[in-house]
């Protein structure tokens, strides 16, 4: 077992413990607690880290956090947390991953360098699933969007729509409602999914509407967004919606893409594992909402990171030769 | 299925949703959620809430937490931000817990009172294992301790001893260094397994001196403690040493027993889950301290308690008649 890579600069020499693919709090949670272990860590992260915190207004559920605090905020705080503990973040977009001939090593190839671990932590995180209807593709960035809170304010004074009926969409939904005229939610089903204190909140809002049994066919317009296609799934039902922006809320897809084959994925392809965080592949463990069974809150993201990188450590510590003690 | 049990006062009366059984970090996830999620909660614990943390000096590990807190002090937060979103905690201690004969419902038996639920979560954590040797039962309270924030203070300028090896032991006897004259970390093995940052702190410690492959074989004192007396498992030699204290830190054990017989226990007695945090009755749960598997952290305490409280949730909603809508 070499400790070196092919190639023979910066972090491309080092044998890291573990490479932690991603900066949300999954990640930052392994990364806090590998930098007090004195693991050797790399936490490699494409957007900057943040993940989609980076995309939430309003955080008011996480434990211990009492006073209200935005998305950004709190995960700034466990990056900072992290840091002080001597564990960096490098960025770097994650594309191929491999195992070493001699399983005893992962390769992780990025857009700027190739990185050797000892062990992998899957904490890669999700993203949003889209309608696939006409229209959708053309009008991104110009009326449909997947970020309430990124493009909320371009809609002041307008009408929008809000897609999916979880708590993701409810939520959003009533975030936009104090931002932008009228607010109307389309849901397939005729009941909402989301928490109850949130669809609460949504349903005493004075400019929230709802769609019931609904679904949207296309979005319309040539350089933006001008209206909606909708179809009533019970009644079969045509209508129109005018709206200036559509927010899309139906769903995420875990980002697994790059260990597809190297690990048992369910059927949605997210990383199955056991309740220690263990994928199939004794080298590799995942954490948040990129595993199989997540209930994508940030607690639960942080506490998988916690147990992954906890038996990470264990696993490390088991192995002959062990980690180097620093 | 009936929403009163044979009793007809009070909480009695009720059918709750979901009965929490402790309230630690765990317990008070779950109940923020279950608050959020207006489920009918009842949060059980006979000690008035804050379980193992009430013991902790000092925490800088809790992800999102940048400045370091007291156990009291970060507990508190969760029990009011659970209060906030309204879930109270009862005071009473649970003795016995049944599945009615219709299998619809679990009967939590306390010392005041008789509650039932459709589905229990247990986060009643762990206790600290004894040492089982001569003069500990006897001693107790007498300079026998287990819990070094809690007794520490009575032992200003005197000598101790702390037994174990792992994170407990090492942060206790770090945190005991600063208010006695001198500890002596006792330890069967001859290195420590806490995480390397609290090793360094501890090793760096002027009046921390360690003794190495030792076990302690006895606890000397009438009244109070006097000494202690060593064996050396490798050289067999035995040796005495003079202290008026002892800090016992060697495992936990779970608070297991009143579900003996109704879940899948591991061998040594912690509950068996998925990473739903389900075990082997679809009524039941289990989340942190008290879940074999668990990394024993704040931050996997209450990312269990979140992914348990929601899976709860989940189920209860697929159930005919699902719960009512308030």
């Amino acid at each position: 077992m070499s400790d070196t890579t092919a190639t023979d600069e910066g972090q491309e020499q080092v044998l890291q413990d573990v490479i932690i693919l991603g900066g949300g709090p999954a990640g930052f949670a392994a990364g806090i607690y590998a930098g007090r272990g004195r693991l050797k860590t790399l936490v490699l992260d494409g957007m900057g880290g943040g993940g989609q915190l980076n995309t939430i207004d309003t955080i008011e559920n996480f434990p211990g956090q009492l006073e209200a605090i935005t998305g950004p905020d709190l995960v700034d705080k466990m990056r900072q947390q992290m840091e002080k503990f001597g564990t960096e973040i490098t960025f770097d977009q994650a594309e191929k991953v491999t195992v070493d001939d001699d399983a005893q090593a992962i390769t992780v190839e990025g857009a700027y360098g190739k990185y050797r671990g000892r062990t992998l932590l899957l904490a890669s995180g999700a993203r949003h699933r889209h309608l696939n209807v006409p229209g959708e593709e053309k009008l991104q960035g110009r009326g449909v969007s997947y970020c309430a809170t990124c493009d909320g304010a371009f809609f002041k004074g307008q009408r929008v729509a809000v897609v999916g009926g979880g708590d993701t969409a409810v939520k959003e939904a009533v975030y936009l409602s104090r931002v932008v005229d009228h607010v109307t939610v389309i849901h397939r089903r005729d009941q909402l999914r989301a928490e109850k204190v949130i669809q609460e909140k949504a349903l005493a809002s004075e400019n929230i509407d709802f769609l019931w049994d609904s679904v949207v066919e296309s979005i319309e317009g040539e350089d933006a967004v001008t209206g909606l296609k909708i179809r009533n799934v019970k009644t079969e039902e045509k209508s129109e919606l005018t709206v200036t922006g559509v927010f899309v809320f139906v769903g995420i897809l875990p980002n697994t893409d790059i260990v597809k084959g190297l690990v048992n994925l369910d059927p949605s392809a997210f990383v199955v594992v056991d309740a220690d965080m263990r994928t199939s592949h004794p080298r590799i463990f995942a954490a948040g909402d990129v595993r199989s069974g997540s209930v994508r809150q940030i607690a639960s993201a942080v506490g998988d990171g916690t147990t992954a990188i906890l038996n990470i450590q264990e696993h490390l510590d088991s192995e002959t030769p062990p980690r180097e003690q620093s």
